[in-house]
């Protein structure tokens, strides 16, 4: 259960044996059936959650019950409401599971006792976040200055076990596209549907 | 020099003493003209920089020549073109001075070796960049479902220093919004031009 966040961890810090079975401690494990919420906009996100199998989406609704994506988060992914869990204010976003799917949770407490207890985690973290703020400058960049087929096939070249996992629609949505445009330009570039 | 960088340091970590002259060591001081660069698109960002006086401006340039500002360094903030300075690729932003500014500067190497020589700095850009991310996420969500109102007065309840003290076509254009519009605005809530 602990497999995939230890070596996700230990891909990015030097982690002692020890110090791998306590970090277990910090964990709950929860399991979530297709279509069922982590969170749901207006509560507080009181975890950090790490993807251990499955898929999750986050996402903003409209008045009129559309959904506009925000992230995914695969196997091996963080999520939460970011600002709601570090200010435990009132979430934004829904979190819900696109396919069964299984986390491990960590409270905002737990998560500084955790980097208290284990410093080499502030490394960790600092490493993730790191990489977190370089993906979203670029997503910002892209949305600000490519034409849709630029954004589909970008995103495309650069997340290819996303676009044969999830759905188009989704995606689409994560790119602020319509449905349609992202039908014509898989068309046209003869994706398989 | 090393004033503002310290106690920014202190406000979120605990720093020794003998650790405050080390730090120092791995930093190199620039003083910048009014509308010199600090980073040119197209150049690698070879250094992450602490603004220690002054203000610096962060901005891409259209075909016509207009600048999109991304965002604004006030005195004890950071900035660079991150993607460019951690993966040392072409940067896509510019750099430069609002007004007379001097910097602190530190080359990606030194900025690991910084980490791996006083690990408590992993904790302090851990919380840095962890506010950031909470700060992004905020600003997207406000780009993506704010009125043009309702993103001016945000701003300017949130930021009453950069109101008073950046040009409004400045902040016009970092809000995303044209300078006819952030003037109708201030006159309409009586804000001194």
């Amino acid at each position: 259960m602990f497999d995939l966040l230890l070596s996700h961890i230990q891909n990015k810090v030097d982690l002692p044996e020890e110090q791998s079975n306590q970090i277990q401690t910090f964990f709950t494990y929860k399991k979530l059936r297709k279509k069922q919420y982590l969170l749901q906009e207006g509560e507080i996100c009181k975890c950090l959650s790490f993807v251990s199998k499955g898929l999750l989406k986050s996402y903003t609704s409209d008045e009129k019950g559309n959904e506009h994506i925000n992230m995914f988060a695969f196997e091996g992914w963080w999520t939460s409401d970011f600002n709601s869990f570090i200010n435990q204010e009132k979430a934004v976003l829904n979190i819900d599971a696109v396919e069964e799917t299984e986390v491990l949770m960590i409270t905002l407490d737990d998560y500084e006792r955790l980097m208290l207890e284990i410093p080499v985690m502030d490394r960790y973290f600092r490493i993730l976040y790191q990489n977190s703020l370089v993906t979203k400058d670029y997503r910002l960049m892209v949305s600000n200055s490519f034409t849709a087929e630029e954004k589909y096939m970008q995103f495309a070249l650069r997340n290819p076990e996303i676009i044969k996992k999830v759905p188009h629609n989704l995606i689409a949505s994560y790119l602020g596209l319509a449905p349609e445009t992202v039908s014509r330009i898989r068309k046209k570039w003869s994706l398989n549907t």
